[in-house]
Formats: C-alpha cells, sequence, structure tokens
C-alpha cells in the first residue's frame, strides 16, 4: 500500500540552509507524489535548550560555513546573498505565517517563499514587522488585517505552539525533515530524504 | 592537464563521522585515480577554538545523531556501535599513525583501519595505550618499538605540529576533506566530494 504522509519540514526564517532547502524540498515531494508541510518555527527557542549557535557566527566555522553556502547555492542552481543583519528575529515572519495559513494553505507557502526571498536574495531585513507588511502585501495579502494578526493572542499562541511542540518532538535544527517518522537534519541530507522516499527506507 | 593532487583526509579517532568516511573515502578517491593522505589529528584543540562540543553529547542534537550515525552506517554498509566511554582521548593512537607513516605509508593507513575497527565495532577503549598497542601489535607492528615511540618527543611534537597546521588551515571537524584546494566538512559531504572530483568543481 503507497505511503502518502506529507513530509514535514520545519525551517526558520533566519537559517541559510532552511532557505536553500526551501528552494528544493518540493520538487523531491512531487517526485514521489507527497505533499510538504512547511513549519517556520523560532529556532532560537530550541538552540537554547540545545546549546548551539548559528554556524556562521561560530569561530573557525563561521568561514567554513560562507564557502559552503555559495557552493551549495551554486550546486542547487539558486542565488544566496549572506544578509546583514544577521541573524534577525522572525517572530512577525512566523505569525504572518501561520496567521494565513489558516485562511489559504497555497498563498502561505507563497509568503514564506517570498519572506525567504526578501531575505537571502535582496538583502531586506526580514526581522522588521514593516519589511514582512511590505512582503505580504506584495504577496497579495492585505496589510492591514495582517498588521492586526501580528498583535492577535491566538496568532501569537498558534505560534509558540509550533515551536513547542517542534521541541518536544526533538527538534532543533533548520532544515530539519520529519519523513515517515524518521528525523533528517539539514540541506544536505536532501538526496537522502529523496532516496528514503524511493525506497522505503534502510 | 588531469589534476591529480591527492585527497586531504584529516579525522579524529574518536569521531563516529570520522569512522564512517574512514570506511568510504578509499573508494572515492579511486574511482577518480586520487591518491588519500590519511591525517588524524587531536579535534579537541580545535574545538576549544570554535567552542564546538562533539553532537553526541549536546542535549537534544543526542538523540538524533545516534539515530542518524545508525542510519548513515546502515546505508554505507558497515558495521557501527557507539562505544562507551565516548570520546576518548586519541593522543596515543595519533602518535602510533605518525609514528608508523614514517617508516611504512600502507602499514599506517591499516593501523588506522585497525584503531577505528576496534573502537567502533569492538568497543575497545583506544584512548588506553595499551589497547593502541595491543591493536598495532595485530597489524603486525612491534609493540616495543611502538611503546617507545609514544613517548619520544620528536613523534610528539609530529603530532602537535599537524593539529596546529590543521587549525592554522581552518579545519576544525571530523571528518574533514581538503580537495584541490576545497573544504568538505562531514562525512555527508562525500557524494559531493565525488562530484567535485567528476566534474572539477562548480
Amino acid at each position: 500500500m503507497p505511503n502518502n504522509e506529507p513530509i514535514e519540514f520545519y525551517f526558520d526564517f533566519s537559517s541559510p540552509y532552511g532557505y536553500l532547502a526551501a528552494c528544493q524540498i518540493d520538487a523531491v515531494a512531487e517526485r514521489h507524489a507527497r505533499e510538504v508541510l512547511w513549519r517556520p518555527y523560532l529556532i532560537g527557542a530550541a538552540m537554547k535548550l540545545s546549546g548551539r549557535k548559528p554556524l556562521v557566527i561560530q569561530p573557525m566555522i563561521a568561514d567554513y560555513t560562507r564557502t559552503d553556502l555559495g557552493r551549495s547555492a551554486r550546486r542547487a542552481g539558486v542565488k544566496l546573498n549572506l544578509p546583514d543583519p544577521f541573524p534577525v528575529a522572525t517572530v512577525a515572519a512566523c505569525r504572518a505565517y501561520y496567521w494565513l495559513l489558516d485562511q489559504e494553505q497555497e498563498k502561505a507557502k507563497s509568503l514564506a517563499q517570498a519572506l525567504y526571498l526578501a531575505y537571502f536574495v535582496e538583502g531586506r531585513n526580514i526581522g522588521e514587522p514593516d519589511v514582512v507588511l511590505d512582503v505580504a502585501g506584495t504577496a497579495g495579502v492585505d496589510p492591514d488585517a495582517l498588521s492586526d494578526a501580528l498583535q492577535d493572542p491566538a496568532v501569537k499562541e498558534r505560534l509558540k505552539q509550533v515551536t513547542d511542540d517542534a521541541i518536544a518532538r526533538g527538534i532543533f535544527g533548520s532544515p530539519f525533515f520529519i519523513v515517515e517518522g524518521e528525523p533528517f537534519w539539514g540541506n544536505d541530507r536532501l538526496p537522502e530524504v529523496d532516496e528514503w522516499l524511493q525506497t522505503g527506507g534502510w
């Protein structure tokens, strides 16, 4: 019996490897007729627990990571400019996503993609709520309604719940995939995710 | 003009991903008629500078890493048992390697492979110099001569130099490959190393 379980795709809007995965995950999923559930969350909360810091601000690792990000982007055939400031708070971006998701699922994914492009290609600071509103406006979202939503306690609670659930499930990185119950951490695990879906695992 | 530059393979004897790479790197190199320079070093010195800790002792990440290591080993078709104690000091193992390397290059690689198997398959504590001597003896090395070498100031200095050089070159992880000047960090980068050698890079 074919398994049609969707792929869960956890990421942080401030994560360059999350951005690279966002550019590729849908193609992987389509090859295996799977849906992708895009789940932005606040990786900072997980990093507090795991003791990790973003790779591009760690001594020694920072230089390598810049090299690897450029190489990974070229390999994937996508643009990537490391933005400044980095990292930024992604609370507003995440809230906008979940508020929209409850209304229009496909539009929410388009917004997520637009936010990633704004940050990692255009260098806009998506940590600023005004930038999130502007990007959302360009994606066809009503900025006034979204502006209210960003302060809505129910929307705030929704994001908190997603992040708490992710941590409770042992999710700590970006990107982080759950495929048929199996966890995969990192953009570099996409070929394995592909192979896992193809073969049914090993 | 074909490039015949050897692949530099840096690793720590206490690193499970280094062990997985050690099981696979020669096959990758052979496909492209390249030599592999095996370069064990003391990753602890690099970790002090980069602020990193082994993945399998970090909160949250530990559980994932155990899953990923098992899955990566099955994918590579090799045995892997996470040893206890972990990690262990690998000074004696490294010194034995470099002492032997200056005499018999192929035998040194065999010793490195035997030490990895002793630790990650047989669960022997290669942090103990006596275990290193025993493994080396089984690999055809004179235990008395090696025992003296482990205390030889020139051998000690040799390992210190390798580790200092690695850090000066920005090497901080295990496994860590240098391929035609290009750095690759992680066992999961082996397919990229393969593709880099095939295509000449991107």
